[in-house]
């Protein structure tokens, strides 16, 4: 059987899965409707549901059974929904999507990174924080849309910028091994308090009004003085995470003015463009262009034949 | 007898200064030379002492009788020195730029605003942060240059905003004068650890690589855990401050999201460009322009002659 | 009985409102409608009117009674229409917004700021200008949408920056109160030949192809002559009107260059938002957001619990 | 003997020369200096006066006879001044850079496309300006530097920009001829009112604040009124002299909305750039670049050797 | 018979046109519908199919019988279809949009601005190109929409540059007119390679990836070798072609650094812009205005009543 | 002996040093003199002579023994010299910097990298293009500053981003490792069309028209259809080439449309400014900042004391 993302247009839907999102609307003709957006572990799909408005008997985290024909709306993929059931289930996990790698080995290799740091204080403070908020860094999403919008997706982006971090600090011997490892680990931590929550995620208030960066540079505060962080380290990784999107006009509040800085910058900013491209990649033939992606200045992508 | 600030082009300087500023160079003859910046109450002027390089002899703050011509070098003024000899006092606070209010005066007045707060958490942070630091808060420039980069240049530029927005809030009665009150007095408050000195402020560490804005914003979370302040109001005066230069571009890392804050940001904008205008037009006639000032957008003003 | 712009989604509209618009359209279907927009004094609302396209039976500024339902569409509210007939009424000015302040006091407040201008030849160019169109000076919107595009919102703004203009003249004493009132008074002058009328406005041909800013240039060159105002007091008023958009991509032809000029630019920006954040926040519940505003820089608005 | 501009560096300068300008300078020795711009028909050439500041012996428009070797100053020639002389002369004409044409031939020439002009009020309008400026226009310059800055400047360019529009208007039959006549004569009219005489201009007081653009429209508006011009004429004339420009951001009030207004644009663009490219490579060599030029966007030119 | 483009709203079609393109979609209401652009000689309408996805029957390049209602949808005209008829015909080259000069003449034409050419290895090189691709050179579109989106519509573009270019090397003699007719002959010429075919031209791969600027430039070098063109007569070819969009931010990999590099940019963008306001007043009434256009900047242009 | 770039303010340079470059001058006071820029391999220094002009006698790649005290002007050191003798030597390749690896190891690594290639006609292109200028290849500079821009710092440079693109390839699978490690080879290769020598390299005239992106897409049709290579392969290696600044503004013709397009620019972007930020930051105590450099958006860096 095949999942949600994985059905091509006029192939048919019959089978459970989660609602993620339900919205009230009215036609062009005046009837209410409502559209769902169905979700499992392979993918998302639209849906509409005429002349009912009934949001709270098809709410979000609801398990249905749903059957219906896939077909193209305006060059994106709609189901022509034909019937909907509501079960009696609560598993919400079994339809979401997650991280590619299983969230015990993100959180294992996560951590012997956080244990490779040299510097006693920076260790110190980037494992009381990671402890502090053991579950919620590694069930996170990094974002509500866009790339690593998953279950886990803060973690394995993490994961994946480590990796890089490493190989790059060996191929550039004046970085600061531990500032990079550090940086990474903690920047984009404050996502936790951003969003709502891992399964369906919303800006939260302090989200919205603060921001995951500023709420970030505001913890490292507190908890330093909680732990007595020596002040160089504290100001060092503040600088760390402000600076991580690179330029004012990006979101960053201060730009990167340090060797360290500016390569999280730019592999945080690499890491992110591949997980998008690639998913905008994954189904497209070779030969074929993908659709064209907001997130990647409103490109699309070739797939070469060689 | 005439301040530096008041000399014109071609009378004589013959009196008590205070060195501000000094710096080695090299003539394009090869022979060292001393670029000083000479300061009283009332401005100050650059000069040159030819072939010396002793920096430690003319250092800054220290006080010094200096003689010479004023002279206009493509367009600006400055000395011709023909004499300077180093004093043994140290009574610098006579020689700095103030504020056009006594220090006392605006003591008083900021703090009968910040007791017209309503609201009882906002008025305890206000008043607990004001407090810790009160000394500082009072004496403090708000920029090394532009606009209120003078003693008390801090508190002076908070009690003129304070002035506008009483005036504001009765003329929009929407607004919650609460925040905005709150808003103005803690918006540049970090400037005491971004600057270094009250006398010859420089950009500390934390200045440069986190920003007073920032700063601030830890600040809040960090004595706002202390003092178990309510999370909305805590919330909200982060916000304020961190959207108050207004957009993205002009260093703000959120922009305004309430109507105080788009509010704050505007009267700390129009504050401070009267402060410019007012400075570059202190001594143009009725009829002429001014010189063209770069923090305005280099443009000259003209002072019509009705 | 509530008005249009106080109904809630759910609730029905049965009563007397004036059509403001009238557009023809073809469904998706192929079918011919009519969208209106519906408008009493308290806002409007847009329905359609299927199956016909009759837009001079149903042309703008005919009183209907109209009955319906309010729905949400794509986060607008909609009238669902049930019935609909056309009345023979002409009485428009029952059903139009305007000003929250009656025309009469607008008019004496406003006349006796301008009895307060000192400068001879000023007061009497700008008496005479606002004599001569005194009716529709007093009517005239200030725009076909966002700020004060109501009944007499030309004026109403004129009298709100009037009185932040005082204000301001009191706390900045450098200023020339004559010239601030002077310009708030003939800034926006020219709407009333931008645009077309004071109930159903459009843009003029010499509103598009010219602009209110040039025209009332323009225009005070000709009264200038006739009046034999003085040179200087005319060259000023024209860079007051030129300027007062701040900057050339903000559609400004020269930017401020005397100080009213940069405090007119500064208080017709802040009276249009605080205008423009009102509207927005007005049936916005408290903790709760607004929607996005175009004009307002895409932002959406919060309004604090506090 | 070779002129001014046309003398390469380490040629001697022996001869009868203007003083376009004189301003006072301090070097970096303290001492005053004078600098001057000696000009003559060809070009213009900078000079130093060492210790003096006698700013009123050697004014500008007086002319002299000057002697000195022409150097290089930081890639532009420079003279250095050996001997130098007041005459009692006056004849300032015969010193100054003209129109490659005589004046009197741009009259006639100017004159005959305006007789071409087929629409009555438009003819009117047009030549009722020329004749009551007639000496200013057809002697004042463009520009205070940059292109056309010379004497005749400004009708020798209409008339280049009338040729255009001529042979254009043949190519592009949907064109409206005497728009597009109507529209280059007057598209720079106020340039006699911004700025202050044809030998030495500067800006005037109304140049500054309105600027010739705004200045045009409002002849234009009380000349209107006067001869009872058609109001269609008069928008439309407004409408092209306002879009002039092009865009906003290159300071114009509104955009072209004609395509007559868009053709008038592009070929004072046209005029001007070659005008500027011919004089940045008049004693380029083929197979060498020409130094950079601030109106060209900073770009060097090339001259092929073919 | 009126041909497609000529119809207004509420006439009726009822005749033999071409399919242009054929899109697949749902409709709100779920159902499957085919959006068609139907094509004559004269302009193109769109048109939708309810209740049928067969894109292989009515596909692009076929001719049929259509009769329906020309609509207005939402500013547009759109044909309410109410019966289509396949036929069994290929003769599509009546059934489009083509120059307004026969091709014979385009031809005869543009071969003798190649044949006025003076320097040897300039011709050379474009009597060699041009013959290479005849056929293409003088039936390709220049662009798939906007400007010159027609049969022929490179080489009628072409044409109508060069009549500019030649007057204005009258006009202005430093320009080399050789260069001028060589760059306008061949800055678009790669557009054969970038679009796959005269009739519904869609971009080709090289298109896409490397786009006709780059692939002439190439062109170029691989011709030039073979036929032993000298270096600077190359070189500078290649620079006119690569400049001339102009700008950077305009596709431009290289600004303009020679004058006739400058002029070829300025006079396609005149031509450009006369074609397309052209095409969009050409129905408008004297004293209107006509709809807005995204690729004039967005703005609507007025048909003056003079 | 320390180097000229090992030389600290105050200290004295008494050694043999190449002249790279010299330049004519005359001083504010009208005496001429020379500026020299002196080199050995640890970098260059400023320094001027007074009273001369003789730049034959003084001209590049002149060995010379020179003598005098390093300075400080205006934050940029400067010799102040004492005495300089032409000697008769020419080992100028004694005195220039070169990348940190002798140039045979960067050879050996590179080739290996282009023997790793898989696909047959890119590998035969690649290897092709890079015999064929082999010396070149492996001496040539980068730049004429900024990064790279020393005695083989092209390939010192390609080999850092050969080590990259590898690691980069494991870590992503989806990347086609032949495509990047041919786009990375191959991606600056003209830079020995567009530079003149490895020497004192300077932009030749192809360089400036057509510059070194155009110049290698030109290069590979031309070298393609000598070897017939594939046309995917060539259209895409031409697309990386083209692509790989990134954006149309910061000169990239088209933007990168394949996922080994966008890594190339970002690795590339890394690599350069990992190699300025550590250039700049190399005589940087821990806890200090750096100067501000122009090619980092004018930013400064700091080195942190951990």
């Amino acid at each position: 059987m095949k999942g949600i993302g994985q059905l091509a247009v006029g192939e048919m839907l019959d089978q459970r899965v989660m609602i993620k999102q339900s919205m009230k609307g009215i036609a062009a003709n005046g009837k209410p409707y409502l559209t769902l957006i169905l979700a499992d572990k392979t993918g998302e799909i639209e849906t509409k549901m005429w002349d009912t408005s009934d949001v709270e008997k098809y709410a979000p985290k609801f398990i249905v059974h749903a059957a219906g024909e896939v077909m193209d709306y305006r060059g994106r993929t709609q189901l022509k929904l034909k019937q909907i059931t509501v079960l009696d289930e609560t598993n919400v996990e079994e339809y979401i999507q997650a991280a590619p790698l299983p969230r015990e080995q993100i959180e294992t290799e996560v951590l012997q990174y956080i244990e490779s740091i040299q510097q006693a204080d920076m260790k110190r403070i980037v494992k009381h924080l990671v402890t502090k908020n053991f579950n919620a860094y590694f069930t996170h999403p990094a974002a509500v849309k866009n790339h690593h919008a998953f279950y886990s997706g803060l973690s394995y982006h993490v994961l994946s910028m480590l990796k890089l971090a490493d190989q790059i600090a060996k191929l550039y011997p004046t970085l600061n091994r531990d500032l990079l490892v550090a940086g990474v680990v903690l920047h984009d931590y404050a996502k936790i308090k951003e969003l709502s929550d891992p399964v369906t995620p919303e800006y939260t208030l302090p989200g919205k009004l603060v921001g995951h960066i500023s709420l970030m540079v505001a913890e490292l505060e507190k908890v330093g003085a909680e732990l007595e962080i020596d002040a160089e380290v504290l100001t060092v990784l503040q600088h760390l995470v402000l600076s991580h999107h690179g330029r004012p006009e990006w979101g960053s509040a201060v730009a990167p003015q340090m060797r360290e800085a500016e390569v999280l910058f730019l592999i945080d900013n690499l890491d992110a463009r591949m997980t998008m491209m690639d998913r905008l990649l994954e189904y497209v033939e070779p030969g074929q262009f993908s659709e064209r992606s907001f997130a990647l200045d409103n490109r699309s992508f070739y797939r070469p034949k060689l």
